[in-house]
């Protein structure tokens, strides 16, 4: 992992705030108290996560000859992840706390030092009732190294453990006490001190059943949410090498949710359990893998710069061996300095033949290609630049939040909250305006421009309040440039100026006038 | 349900092979056998269904001032839908097989008539076991009236009881029969003759386990796949009308996927478990909300046809009392003549307050509007277009489907297979040809236009085979123009004609002659 930097929460407090009142991003459900680990796009949110998808599709697919691309399901076959690994293997250590049943990741579980108290079981009075099962507290040694706390943690247990066997005994007898020191030996819950059980595997999928199956536990009905968009990719491999003329190297994009049952989900929507991923298998022979390894890094940085982030911001991590993934002989992580750390946005990953040759085994149908050239017959490598969308979404607007101080005409200091975002990637391209809501002429005109550019780009009408508070408004929510209809388009100021309009630049604030028939244009060059 | 027309089986074959040839459609998970209910569309499916999204969200979020987008999580909070219902309603009746396990659409099983032979129960011989359950097997007039098979799926009935209570008897004998006639008063499966259990309600919603809980069946882990896109708009309309300045009448519209276990996925991507919708929930005063429907009823039938499905294809529904949804007051189908028969692709409901009105009472949260005019107060009532995205996707692909018989140079007859997409959708909306791929400056000033247009719009480059054969190509998968970088290009033909190429018209099949700094502009134009 790349050395952290200073992480700054006030700051990304500010922006999750804005987020929900501007429109960017509510929580799901939130008026039945929020689904954990999963958000939902307001309008402007949603048009942002638009642009950055359409631009991406624009740059991966459209203009390139060599990808095409790909819509699959959501639903995933049985096979598909058991052929992949994941139905096996994805999968994190958990521990599982044996007095609240709270569920941890074991590698949160740090080692702890102090001193335990051991328990050898409990009796109750005035029943026949006994419980054998040892239990033992840990009490910190910068705790106060409490008995009765510890016996108390123990009784605990005890009855929780009766609650479960459905008995409600009123009073619990420790049978035996020991304690001792310990170091790094026995897992407890920082927590409560208590016991956790050994780590076991828990799947990291989604799981549903499928059909119309009568019992709920037939395994032909288990079906998946993906936990990638890649699989769908690899298992399509055949059938668009087939549908289409690519020869090798030639790649297949696809952009689409997937889902993972996230511990914690956390960051806002940075680590979530639904997600959309922007992700491109790039085929190749075995001899080109690494060198488009470094190809794609490249191509990948660049893409960020288009869309606004810039060089400085990114760090790429070249991961090393043994933290790689096993099947991988190299990756990259592309990493952002979010307000909250430096975290992964897209990773470059090569990782050779081993997925289709895991599905060639499995389905039992060839997954080689044949080179009419060299003559030559094999299973391609691939070379994966996997993106999260969210998490794009997410550094686009932590990128562009900014507050500025100004100064007023009167020589006071302002405050001015601004989203700089790209103009190609902004979720209102233009604002259009009528300087005066009285006067019917203004907003006519206004009222025609707002109707010749909707069909061409988003575009955002507002005739309230005075034009500084408009100003104001686009640029919380990143409105590259705003129009105002004014006298001198009426030609109140004479012919010169007739037919033109006002265009404010929202990261200089600088202004200049522009012909009403050149609008369209001016707009399309300065936002696509 | 309007009267069906013939159909067409055959073209629906073809048009299902075409679609998997030309790498429309695939079948999810093909390798594995498939998923079924589910698809995966290939690189010109994937560009079709885009194009159409993107311009309903053009045409409906952006070109309107009244309505808003939104774009929420798949995954949903179990009191969401136990709010709206989904969770205790959302069911469709099923009877199980007695014999066969199978479980089968209640509606699915028509009356019969025939004869019943009555078993009253099995005894074992060499053993002292003995079954008293009556069973009754069904044998139509029109099939051979056969005791005897009548009395081996009784048989087979107790041998399938007697093996789920894991016994393996060698022989049964029957212990009384009766036969009588009957008549629609006892439910058996139409394909074994036997007994069905009575219908009982299967939900049809996709459930799963979400976050760390150890327990499988801890009640507050259960998240469901929206049924619907609608139901994220409805929790969500408190959010949008705060972070926006809209008042009544708006809409919040979304495209987003759902799912549905549909019990008997049928007619290729029509009836599929999971699809995609495009939805508007638009809010108005309840004065205003039969009105409103029947607009956004010829709004939607406007659409259709400018994605080129026409009036007269399209059947409109006036869905009568009774068989609308309980809370709706007036509910039209639109529906197209598929191949397989006239099936829905949008419904445009009038669903009163009903949604907004059960999330405020479950939510305990107030779903009222604020007329700031007329100082009332009250639940907005809604209207609801609802499309479906796969649908209207496989209404354009069937749609455009066509056979002609031309005539060629030589007087012969051939076979021209072509897509009549309407441009705006058309997966590829150019090819570029230069004519000799020998010819360097051809293919450099094809390429040039390739590269110069593929930054605007979806395009074709191809230098492979005969002209009339590319286009064939072409015209197959529904480009609806075709770019030949010729001689006359090159000025090989006089002055006149130097930097022209020719534009090939995929229906008309004509020819013409245009500008090749034109080419942008001319195409924009004709395909937005």
């Amino acid at each position: 992992m790349a050395e952290r930097t200073n992480t700054d929460p006030e700051r990304m407090e500010k922006i999750v705030s804005l987020c929900k009142r501007r429109g960017f991003i509510f929580q799901s459900a939130e008026i039945y108290g929020g689904l954990n680990g999963c958000w939902d796009y307001g309008p402007l949110g949603a048009e942002l996560k638009k642009n950055l998808k359409d631009y991406w599709w624009r740059r991966t697919v459209r203009e390139r000859d060599d990808i095409e691309g790909l819509d699959g399901s959501i639903l995933t076959h049985r096979e598909v992840l058991t052929a992949s690994g994941h139905v096996g293997g994805f999968s994190d250590p958990m521990c599982d706390d044996l007095l609240t049943k709270e569920r941890l990741r074991a590698d949160q579980i740090e080692p702890q030092t102090g001193v335990a108290y051991h328990y050898t079981g409990a009796s109750y009075p005035d029943t026949d009732w006994s419980v054998e099962r040892p239990y033992s507290v840990l009490i910190y040694p910068d705790q106060n190294q409490d008995e009765n706390k510890a016996r108390k943690i123990a009784k605990q247990y005890y009855s929780q453990f009766l609650k479960d066997q459905q008995l409600s005994p009123k009073k619990i007898q420790l049978a035996g006490e020991t304690s001792e020191p310990v170091e790094n030996t026995t897992r407890y819950n920082p927590a409560t001190g208590s016991l956790v059980t050994e780590p076991r595997e828990f799947n990291l999928m989604f799981k549903t059943q499928m059909g119309a199956s009568s019992s709920e536990d037939d395994p032909n009905a288990v079906a998946y949410l993906r936990p990638e968009t890649a699989q769908t990719i690899f298992v399509n491999f055949k059938n668009v090498l087939e549908t289409t003329r690519q020869k090798l190297p030639f790649g297949i994009a696809q952009i689409g949710k997937a889902f993972r049952n996230e511990i914690n989900p956390r960051n806002f929507t940075f680590r979530s359990r639904e997600f959309e991923q922007m992700e491109i298998e790039f085929f190749c022979h075995p001899d080109d893998g690494l060198r488009l390894t470094d190809e794609w890094l490249e191509e990948r940085i660049k893409f960020y710069g288009e869309i606004g982030i810039p060089r400085e911001k990114l760090h790429i991590l070249d991961v090393p061996d043994g933290e790689r993934a096993h099947y991988s002989k190299k990756t990259y992580d592309i990493e952002y300095e979010f307000p909250f750390g430096i975290q992964e946005l897209e990773g470059v990953a090569y990782r050779t033949d081993y997925d289709l040759g895991k599905h060639q085994d499995h389905a039992g149908k060839t997954m080689e290609y044949f080179d009419e050239q060299t003559k030559e017959k094999f299973i391609p490598h691939v070379v994966e630049p996997s993106a999260g969308c969210d998490r794009t979404v997410l550094a686009m607007i932590c990128e562009a939040y900014d507050e500025e101080t100004l100064t007023n005409e009167k020589g006071k200091e302002e405050k001015r909250t601004v989203m700089h975002f790209e103009p190609r990637i902004a979720p209102i391209k233009a604002a259009i305006f009528p300087l005066l809501k009285k006067s019917e002429e203004q907003v006519r005109i206004a009222r025609e421009i707002e109707a010749t550019l909707s069909p061409l780009m988003n575009v955002f009408y507002d005739e309230s309040g005075a034009v500084g508070r408009r100003y104001r408004r686009q640029d919380e929510v990143g409105t590259p440039f705003c129009i105002t209809v004014d006298f001198e388009t009426l030609g109140d100021e004479g012919e010169e100026l007739k037919d033109t309009v006002t265009i404010r630049h929202r990261d200089s604030m600088e202004q200049e006038r522009v012909a009403i028939s050149e609008l369209p244009v001016w707009l399309i060059k300065r936002t696509r």
